[in-house]
C-alpha cells in the first residue's frame, strides 16, 4: 500500500515497473506530450525521475478513475503545470473534463428555456459562484428539461432541498482538498490526483448510497 | 405537453404517430415479446389500444432515460405485469437494471474484503433493509475498495454522513412514488415509468448539483 519512493534515476523498464504502466503506454504518453522527455544519457537511453512517476500516477488516475479521454488530459496537465493558475482553476480543469457532457437544450426548446431559468434562479437564490460555461450547469439544465418533458416525473424533494444537501457535503469535500492536507514537493500534481480521485469516487459512493437508501425506503413503504 | 388519450383502436401507423416510436422499432418490440400483439382484424392488419401506448411509453423511458438494454427489459415488464409482485419488488426490478454494474472485488482482494466489511457495517448500523445481491451494494463495495487502493483519496465527509444525507432524500423520493400519487387504470405501468424517470433523472440532478456545489465551495476556498 505504501508508495515506493525512488530517488535515483530510472530507465524506461524500471519506470514501467514502478508505475505499473506498460512501456508501450508510457511511450504513447511521451509522443502525445503528456509526459516530459527523460534526460538522454545516450542516443537510445534516457533516464526518468520521481516527477515522471508522479505524473504517470496522475495520468492513470485521470484515465482510469476519471475516464477522461487522453485528448482532454493535455489541458489539465497544462493547468497543473501553470503555477500561476489558482487551485480553484485547477480543480475546475479536472471537474469540467468529467463526463457526461450532454448537449445544452436548443434555444428554441421551451422546456429547455424554462429549465435554464429554473437553474439560474436556483444558483442566484443560493448565491453560488459557478461559471456560465460549467458543464454541470448544462447537465442540470438538460436534466431539468427532460423532467419537464416527461409527464411521469414524481414530485419528490424540491430542487432547493437537493442543492442545500449537496452544498453541505461539497463544503467538507472541498475543504479536505486544501493545501494543508497536501504537503511536500509536487503538491499541485498530488492535489490534482487527489481531486480526480476524490471527485469521481465520492460521487460514485454518493450514487451507490442514494440507491441503497431508496431500496431501504421502498422496503419500509411498500415491502 | 398533455398526453393524448386515444380511446378508439389504432392501426400500427397511428400507434407510431401517437407514441413517437418508429414503426420498425415497434415491430422489433413485438418480435421480442416486449409489446403484446394487437387484435388481428385481417391477415395483415392488427389494432392496438391505449395499453399498447402506455407500454410503449414505459419501454421508451426504460431505454432512453434508464439506458437499460432491451434484453433486460423483458424481466422488468414481467414484474410490472405480475399483480402479485409488491411495489417494492417492482421498484427493485427497475433500479437493479440501472448501470453501472461493476464486478464485485475478487474474494482474495484484501481491499475488497475490507470494503465489503465496511459496507456491511454501515448498512447494519443504519438498520437499512437492502438485499445481499443489490447491485448498488456491489457498486459501493467496488468504489470503497478503489478508495482504499489509491493513496491519494482526500479525507472528506464520513461514509455515514453521505449515507444519512442520502436517506433523507430517498425517504421523500420514495414516498412520492406511492400509489396515492399514481391513480387510475394501468397504474402499475405508470408507477414503473415514474420510477425509472424519477430514479434516473433525480440521480442526474443530484450529480449535477453536487458538482456545482463543489465549484462554489472551491471558489470560496481557493478562488
Amino acid at each position: 500500500m505504501s508508495r515506493t519512493e525512488v530517488a535515483r534515476p530510472m530507465l524506461m523498464a524500471e519506470l514501467s515497473r514502478s508505475s505499473g504502466v506498460p512501456v508501450a503506454t508510457i511511450k504513447y504518453y511521451l509522443r502525445e506530450g503528456l509526459l516530459p522527455p527523460g534526460t538522454a544519457t545516450s542516443a537510445t537511453r534516457a533516464e526518468y525521475g520521481e516527477a515522471h512517476l508522479r505524473r504517470l500516477r496522475l495520468i492513470r488516475a485521470l484515465v482510469e478513475i476519471g475516464e477522461i479521454p487522453v485528448a482532454a488530459i493535455g489541458h489539465i496537465l497544462a493547468v497543473v503545470d501553470d503555477e500561476a493558475a489558482s487551485l480553484h482553476v485547477m480543480l475546475g480543469a479536472v471537474q469540467y473534463a468529467l463526463g457526461p457532457h450532454p448537449a445544452c437544450p436548443a434555444k428554441a426548446d421551451q422546456d429547455g428555456q424554462a429549465a435554464s431559468r429554473e437553474a439560474d434562479a436556483l444558483i442566484a437564490e443560493l448565491g453560488w459562484t459557478v461559471a456560465a460555461e460549467a458543464p454541470a450547469r448544462t447537465l442540470l439544465i438538460a436534466t431539468l428539461a427532460a423532467l419537464r418533458r416527461t409527464e411521469s416525473a414524481p414530485p419528490g424533494p424540491s430542487l432547493r432541498a437537493y442543492a442545500e444537501t449537496m452544498a453541505g457535503l461539497a463544503a467538507v469535500e472541498v475543504a479536505s482538498l486544501g493545501p494543508g492536507h497536501q504537503a511536500g514537493e509536487g503538491s499541485r500534481v498530488a492535489l490534482a490526483e487527489s481531486a480526480v480521485v476524490g471527485m469521481v469516487l465520492r460521487e460514485r459512493v454518493l450514487v451507490a448510497l442514494h440507491r441503497l437508501a431508496q431500496e431501504d425506503a421502498s422496503s419500509r413503504h411498500f415491502g
